[in-house]
This record gives structure tokens, sequence and C-alpha cells, in this order.
């Protein structure tokens, strides 16, 4: 039976859905944006750095359940605007090692929640 | 080898893909929007009906291959208005129990089939 | 622990991802698109051409790795115009055996990488 968890250090979704859903193989990662997880240290309106907020969150929720950024096979990621397209992929590839990327589908999305510019979804293989 | 199949009490898809796909481990189900299954009590326009009559119908999917939204693992959800999330998510979250929430993403796609509000796509664990 | 690769025959990725993600029990493969892998016979403007276009490089992809469309379980279109999603379908569908199409998720996305009518994602259960 699936594990549906939250990661105890950041706060409870606003929507119906769990941080992570874990089977024997898998986890899935719901989708990320900057206004997701709001706190003193959010950055909303420059793309490189919303990218990095999130990816750094969604580090840390992999992290609870003995996970990283290798183990992630695929990620969807929506920009609100998509010439905004080579800041986020220059901020996003920090987090992985080259040669190790994930398989990835990057679209437009024009309204994203709460204004952010980049929503990030996240499915990783259990190690 | 996968098993294409389609829920033989609906109509079948009028486009080229089935309504359900399932191997040993996953059940992978179409996205699905109310223009896609037309009949006498479809509900175009409420965001909070369309939500409910998509999710019945994909609950009667998962059932004929004995599965149930307690094996949903993630739900990626489209939007004709992003303005409308609250609405959709009030009406979706009727379907879970509290505590075992799909991991989600939710953007906005301005135009959806046959004018529909809310496109809805399932991944279910097989129990 | 997964397997990331590029089809050697094809050019490598513009973007940080692999064409091609593998663990021992599927295929992730990138969202793909017209003008991601440019070359002298790219066709850009033309939905159906874009589409085979696409599908054939992703058949080779997939080949690539001994699998095929036959073992595709779930595909992901975004189309730039939802108004061409007929003529995408038609061209589509010459690529799978009636009866075994994949689920199938199909949005609007107004604006698509290097100003692509399509791009198409796919996932596929190894044999």
């Amino acid at each position: 039976m699936p594990d549906y968890r939250n990661d105890p250090t950041l706060p409870v979704p606003t929507f119906p859905g769990s941080h992570l859903v874990l089977d024997d193989a898998y986890v899935f990662v719901s989708g990320l944006t900057a206004a997701d997880i709001q706190g003193g240290d959010t950055v909303l309106g420059d793309i490189a750095e919303e990218t990095r907020w999130v990816m750094r969150r969604l580090g840390h929720m992999l992290a609870s359940v003995d996970c990283g950024f290798g183990d992630v096979v695929r990620a969807d990621v929506h920009l609100a605007d998509l010439e905004e397209i080579e800041d986020m992929d220059a901020a996003y590839a920090e987090f992985f090692t080259a040669d190790r990327y994930p398989a990835r589908t990057c679209t437009e999305s024009p309204r994203l929640c709460g204004g952010s510019r980049v929503e990030i979804t996240l499915l990783a293989r259990r190690p």
C-alpha cells in the first residue's frame, strides 16, 4: 500500500496533496512552486532564485525519505514564461551531476499557483 | 506486456488512447475531461460539478480493474482557469481520505478538450 | 541505480536532460519537439509533419534500448494550439496498433520550445 508522507520540517501542503508518496520502487513528489511553502526566505519573481529555492526544498523532501537528486528519473517543469527557460536551466542544472540528468519535459503554463514563475515535479527511483 | 483496456460500461475514447493501461505494478489512466465522455448527465461549465463528474468516472474506471482512489499515487490536474483552483480542490478532496492524498501537480492549460474546465490524469499502484 | 543515456545517433540534448533514463522496469523518455533535434529534414509549422517527425525520433530512441511503441504505457502530449488536435491525433495514431494505444493526456501549452507545434513525452515498460 502506498505510503503518503509530508516532510515534517516543512509546512503542510495548502492543497489536497501529500509532499511525497512512496511505494516499494518509486517516490512520487508533488509539484512545488516557491509560493507553496512560503517563509522569510521565499524569493518570488526572479526565475533563477525561484528555481534554486524550489530545488532546495525538493532536495530536502527527497532526503527525508533517504533519496537524492541522483535518484530522480523524470522531471516535469512548468514555466509561466517560456522565455525564461535558459535562466531556469542554468539554475536547475546546478543540482545534478552532468551526464546524469533526469528525463525532462518543460512546457509553458501561463499562470502558476501564487504567481510563481516555475513549478517542478519529480519522480525518483528508490535506491 | 502491458494490458490496454477500456472500461466496457463507458463510451470508447474519441481519441487514440486507452482508458487504462495496466502492467504488473501500475494502472496508467488517460486524462479525462467532462467533454470526453458525454451523456445526458454531463455538466459542463461549473468547475465543482465538472470535477465531481470526472472523478466519479475515474473512480469507475479504477474499479473496473479492482483499484480505487486509495491506490492513486499521483494526479496531474489541468485547469482552464487557475482562479478556479479552490473550488476544484474542494470537490477533488471529497474523493480521498484525508492524509492519504496522492502527490499532485496542478497547472493552467488555457484550453482543454471540448471546452472543459478541468482535466485529471491518475496513476495508481495495483494493490 | 538509474541508467542515463542519449541515443548516440542523435544530437545531444540542448537542455539539461537525458534522452532516456532506464531502470529495471521502465524507460523514461524526455519530452521531444521538432525544434529539439534540428537537421536538414526538420519540418516546423505543419502539425501532422511535426508529429510524425517527433514520433519517428522517439521510435528511434526507444529502439536504441530495445523498446518500441508497443511498450509505451503513457504519453503526454502538449499542443501549441489545441485546435490542431485532430491532425495531430491522425498522425500520432499511425505509430500504434489499434486497441493498443497508451494512456494519454493532451493539453494546450501556448508556447513550446523553438516555436514547435507539439511536444510528446513517453513512458515505456521494458519488455
